[in-house]
């Protein structure tokens, strides 16, 4: 099969590296920049920190601290609104995926007219933004890296992506010392969300050597390191290695793409409001059991990861079975809750089936299954 | 400490990928490129269909044919000179890595006065040439995704390189099938020339976690990929494997960097004309062996990639040892000759020290050593 692997962002990387954004910002020709964070970054210190960081550079600032999680269209038009008033020619997100995500919104609009949602699907021939420097404060999401903005549609009451290379960081600054006070649980959900990344990417329809090598080392990095982060947040080693394994699985996903976890993910997520991290586990490990039936091998590859040892002469079927305990037996020990532990009925869990299967992400998944099947996963993994 | 990763290469893979060069080139806007190569590629074959496939799809061909190894200064001006005569407007290189070289020295003189030797060192503000399309034909020299043009400076009596953007592919095509008919010998010293620039990007001073993952990538893979290949040649499985691994290990040192052992590499290579790769991988296990002492973890996950167990409680010196048994036995299994076996005497193999300690690829090095001291290495690999 021939495969394609174009979208990337540079990076600096270390810690304190988000002392160089006013450096870098400066380096990038700007002269007056929108920073977006939410308060939560605010309370804890880190935005007035960069923002202060960039004014010594001698550049100017504008804020934007509103950002809500799920970012809505109508948030983003009204930052893009103050951005085009207050002529900025640079963004500088710093948080979760939600920063990222209004920033790259804000940036489509720049130069092309609202309403964002008009700019669903993958966009060819938008016209240019301006240069944006991404700061994750996670390690989690992989927006950093990815060419995506995930937007929720007020009236059409759903989420969608913005595809565009308007949408990709002109760098990343990976600095792990701002994750080193992120609590064990969002350490442990946001670390699951990027091993679903890097699950999901391995073994969907657009998976590459070169995404594959990069799903790879983030599962064995996420395998080794999440334990003892959620632990132990203050191990700078353990943060390093997830921010970089975080950073590695967008890379993978943003060239290879997710498919069926992540459709039962967003499914779950915009019927009952649970974190994104969270609702791509719920069912992860019976994803990688259908996986396992055509993609065996890619299977065996992330047991390997997860330093499970496959029997040779193991059919698919044993191959998903074992896949599938390992990732749950994985996902478990981090302390992420199953769907009856969320507090979902078993009914409620089952009725986003038929929604996941007409979720377009399907088009990647390994085939297609009918929503019954995935009310059969979904039951499976509702107490396990 | 804060590293950057930033030099990237956008890739097309998979079996027959080359058959879409055609497509690619027009994709490109080019209307008649120089299709760059040796006699070798043309004897097997290879260079005639691409050509054809280029022309198939409407775009004009000028053919260079005759590059030679370690190509030399005045065959690029030559060719450069063909270049502009005949207006192209794009360039295709296919072979390894003196094919890709010579690509890129000509596209340097693009639209840059000769001599090509004048732009020796990292160069930030040469005028660009024009896109290159990159095929390589061996899994070794990484050429195809590093911004480094390595020419042979006749009168200089010594090989340097060019570091600039302009030597950067536009897209690499990584085409595995092209690589089915290579034979055991060149096979197993290409592998190791991956081998050796994944190693030493690990180790050295510009190493960062992306590099690093990509190069822990390179070493599982060659490790368990080359002696398939070595023994049967036609395996696709095994091709793929090493070609992406090839690639890999060259994006983790154009952006990481390699040190001492190409230097002692290099060196050797000048004086006695031993192919790069053998001449690279002669010290490379005692190189390990110098960088543990700084550079333990590293050693450790070099270990780790070639199945080799480190006690917990190892010392910097055992973990030397051990790193650098693990690597020569590896070497030694692919069939590549010690520097006894290449007909060399002792003395002159040490001979090349002094000029090991002035290359300027020391800086990178994990600490500095005297001369004294890489002769003492070079005796220690000089019958291993």
């Amino acid at each position: 099969m021939i495969t394609t692997y174009d979208v990337f962002v540079p990076m600096l990387m270390g810690g304190g590296a988000s002392l160089r954004t006013g450096l870098k910002v400066r380096e990038l020709g700007c002269q007056k920049v929108l920073v977006v964070y939410d308060q939560g970054i605010k309370e804890v210190g880190i935005a007035g920190k960069i923002e202060e960081n960039i004014r010594n550079a001698g550049v100017e600032t504008v804020c934007f601290e509103d950002v809500v999680p799920d970012p809505p269209d109508k948030m983003i038009e009204e930052a893009a609104e103050i951005a085009k008033r207050e002529a900025i020619d640079g963004i500088v997100a710093v948080g979760g995926g939600s920063a990222m995500d209004s920033a790259k919104g804000i940036n489509v609009l720049m130069n092309n007219p609202p309403p964002i949602v008009s700019y669903f699907g993958i966009q060819k021939n938008l016209k240019p933004g301006v240069p944006m420097i991404f700061i994750p404060t996670t390690s989690g999401t992989g927006s950093e890296v990815t060419n995506m903005a995930v937007v929720s549609a007020t009236d059409l009451g759903k989420k969608d992506s913005v595809v565009s290379p308007v949408c990709l960081a002109t760098l990343a600054i990976i600095d792990p010392e701002l994750t080193l006070e992120l609590p064990p649980k969002l350490t442990a959900i946001t670390g699951i969300d990027a091993l679903a990344h890097a699950v999901e990417s391995l073994t969907g329809g657009h998976a590459n050597p070169m995404s594959d090598a990069l799903a790879r080392e983030a599962i064995r990095s996420i395998h080794h390191w999440l334990p003892i982060a959620v632990e132990n947040g203050g191990n700078y080693q353990a943060r390093e290695a997830l921010m970089m394994a975080s950073t590695h699985a967008g890379m993978a996903f943003t060239n290879a793409l997710v498919h069926l976890g992540h459709c039962i993910g967003h499914a779950l997520g915009a019927s009952f409001h649970i974190p994104h991290g969270t609702a791509c586990a719920a069912t992860l490990p019976e994803v990688i059991e259908y996986a396992a039936k055509t993609e065996s091998m890619k299977v065996r590859m992330i047991c390997e990861c997860l330093q499970k040892v496959i029997p040779e002469q193991a059919t698919t079927d044993e191959i998903g079975r074992i896949g599938r305990d390992a990732l749950r037996s994985f996902i478990k020990s981090v302390g992420i809750p199953n769907l009856k532990q969320m507090g979902l009925t078993l009914e409620e869990a089952m009725s986003v089936a038929p929604r996941v299967t007409k979720d377009e992400g399907m088009a990647l998944a390994p085939y297609r299954i009918t929503p019954g099947k995935v009310a059969e996963m979904i039951a499976s993994a509702y107490d396990a």
